[in-house]
C-alpha cells in the first residue's frame, strides 16, 4: 500500500478544514441498519450527509474555503470582492450559506434550467442567483466576466484545494466513529468528497478499501482511471444528477493514486437503493447519495463479513413544494 | 414546578435502563434543522428515534424488559417460559428483536389486519406470528390462553414499568444531546413514551416543558386529562395508527401529574408534517412520529425563539415492497 502522496493537499490540511468548520457543519451520525446488513452478509453503516445543513455534504468544503479564504486574504477585503462559484446543484446553496456566515457576499451562477428546489435554496440566504444558459463553458464564461468586474474570488465545486480538504472531514469523522473499517464506499462526480475521504484516511489507515461509485451512464472516472488520462462524460442524463460532472486536474491525480477501484451501477439499481435507504433506513436521500448502496448490493460479493460504509452524500430529492400549514 | 412524585418508577430506574440496553439500542442522533427553524420561529431539533433499530423507540422498552426479567428470573427460568405480547404495531418486532438476543422464546399476538411490514419485521427473528381478531378484547384472551398454557411472561406494548422506564432514554439522551431545551414534544398514544420522557426530564429539570402531541381523532388523552379519569378512544381511523390506543393504569397517572398540555393536530397537518420531515429534515418519518412537528407548525406562536425538541417516534412507513436487486 502506498501510503505517502505528493499532493499539494495533506491529511494536514483535512485536520486544519476539521477545525476551522467546527460548530458551523453538522458532525453526521454513522448509522447502523441490521435489516439491509443481514440481507447483503455484510455489517452496513450510513454516513449521513443528507442530514448535513442544507441536505448535503456540500457545505463542509464551501465552509472551509470561505473561512480559509477569510484568515488569508482578512474579512475586509474578502467582503470588498466577494465569492462567487457557478452550480446547478448543492454547491449553490453551500458557498451560499458559508459566504452569509461570515457576512460576505457571494455571486451564484446557475444554470437557467436549475430545479426550483436548487434556486429557492440559495434564495433563502436573500441571494438572488445569477442566470446563464446550461453549458459549462456559458457557465465559466459567466463567471469570468463577474470576476473581470468585480475581482470576487471563485470557489470551484470540487477542483479547489479548501474544498477537497473541507469534502475530507467526512473521512476523519469515520475514522473517529467507526472501529475496523473494511471498505468505505462514497460517491464520485467532480470528485471532490472521493478525494477527500481518500487523502484523509489512506494516510491514516491504508488498510480501508475505498471505492469510487459512479453510475454506468456516467462513467467517467472508471474510463480516465482506466485510460490514464482525463476522460470526458458522454452523455448528462443519469438519474444520479450530482454525478455527472467530470474529475478535475485536482482531484483526478489524487484518485489515480489512492483509490482502489472506481465502481458501477446502472439506473435501476440506484432508483432501488434510493427506495431501500427510504424504507429500511429510513432516511432519504437523493440518487445521487444512494449510488454507494447500489454499489454495497450489485457488488454484495466482494463485502461479504466486511464493516462497510456507505456515504449518502445528499438529501435534496426533488418533492415538489410543501408547506408548514397555518398557526393556529 | 412539581418535582417529587410518588410514582412507582423513578428516575433512578430510567437511569439503570438507560445501562442496562446500552450497546443493543442505537443512541440516536439529535438533528437540527435550520429551514423549518427559521420558517417556524425556534430553534428546531428532530431527537430521530425512526433512526432506532427496527425504526422505533419501542425497541429500548423491549430491550429494557427483557433484560431485566432475565437478571430478576435467570436466564434458564426465563427461557423456559419464554415472553410474550401482543401488538399490532412496532412494539411486536422491538420484542421479537430484545428476545432473540438474550436467546429466549417470544410469543407475539398479532391481530390478522396487521400490515405485511409488520408481519415481516416479525419473522425475520424466526418467530410465526399468533393471529387473532383485531379488537383489543380478542388480542388479550389469545394471549392469556397462550400464558395459562406455557407460563409465558407478559410484557405489555407501554402499560409495564420496564417499558416506562426503557422508553424513558429518551428523555436521558435528549438531555445529554442538547442544553437549555426549552421544549421536548412527544407522540402520545398509550403513553409509556410520554410518561418515560416526562419522570426522566422533569426531575433533572422541571423548566423544560413537555407537550404530549395527538391526533384530534384519537384525542383520548387530551379528554383523559380533562376529565380527570381515563377515557376510552371513540374511533380508530386517524392516520397515525401508532397512536390509536388508550393511555393505561400506569401512564395515565404519570402523563397527568407532569405533563403540561396535550397538544391535538389535525389529520392534513399529520400529512403535511410527515412530508416536510421528509424534505427539509430528510427523514422518514412515520405519521404517528409525525404529530410532533404538526404541532410545532400548528402552535409555533407558542413557541417563538424557544429550543424545541420533537421526538420522531418511528419512521416504518408502508411505502410497498422493496428488493436489494441482484447481485454480480
Amino acid at each position: 500500500m502506498r501510503q505517502t502522496n505528493h499532493f499539494e493537499i495533506t491529511a494536514n490540511n483535512i485536520r486544519a478544514a476539521a477545525q476551522r468548520i467546527a460548530g458551523q457543519v453538522i458532525r453526521t451520525p454513522l448509522i447502523p441498519c441490521d435489516s439491509i446488513s443481514k440481507s447483503l452478509g455484510c455489517e452496513l453503516f450510513f454516513k449521513a450527509e443528507n442530514l448535513q445543513h442544507e441536505g448535503s455534504f456540500k457545505i463542509r468544503g464551501a465552509t472551509n474555503a470561505v473561512n480559509s479564504l477569510v484568515e488569508r486574504m482578512g474579512k475586509k477585503e474578502l467582503a470588498q470582492r466577494g465569492v462567487i462559484t457557478h452550480s446547478s446543484g448543492n454547491h449553490a446553496a453551500a458557498l451560499a450559506r458559508a459566504a452569509t456566515l461570515k457576512g460576505i457576499d457571494a455571486k451564484i451562477v446557475m444554470p437557467q434550467n436549475s430545479s426550483r428546489r436548487k434556486f429557492n435554496a440559495v434564495r433563502q440566504y436573500g441571494i438572488e442567483p445569477i442566470l446563464c444558459e446550461p453549458s459549462s463553458e456559458a457557465r465559466q464564461l459567466k463567471a469570468d466576466e463577474i470576476i473581470s468586474q468585480t475581482g470576487s474570488k471563485m470557489i470551484h465545486a470540487y477542483d479547489h484545494s479548501d474544498i477537497i480538504a473541507g469534502q475530507g472531514t467526512v473521512g476523519l469523522e469515520i475514522l473517529e466513529q467507526i472501529t475496523n473499517a473494511d471498505v468505505i464506499l462514497t460517491p464520485v462526480g467532480g470528485g471532490g468528497l472521493l478525494a477527500g475521504i481518500l487523502l484523509a484516511v489512506k494516510n491514516a489507515d491504508p488498510q480501508i478499501q475505498i471505492f469510487g461509485c459512479e453510475p454506468t451512464l456516467a462513467d467517467d472516472a472508471h474510463r480516465s482511471l482506466h485510460a490514464g488520462t482525463l476522460q470526458k462524460p458522454t452523455r448528462y442524463d443519469s438519474v444520479a444528477d450530482g454525478l455527472r460532472t467530470c474529475l478535475g486536474d485536482l482531484t483526478f491525480p489524487i484518485i489515480q493514486h489512492f483509490v482502489d477501484e472506481i465502481l458501477l451501477v446502472d439506473e435501476p439499481e440506484i432508483l432501488a437503493a434510493t427506495r431501500t435507504i427510504a424504507t429500511h433506513g429510513r432516511l432519504v436521500a437523493e440518487p445521487s447519495g444512494a449510488v454507494t448502496l447500489a454499489a454495497a448490493c450489485r457488488y454484495r460479493q466482494k463485502f461479504q463479513e466486511q464493516r462497510v460504509v456507505a456515504v449518502i452524500s445528499g438529501g435534496n430529492l426533488d418533492m415538489g413544494e410543501c408547506t408548514l400549514g397555518k398557526s393556529r
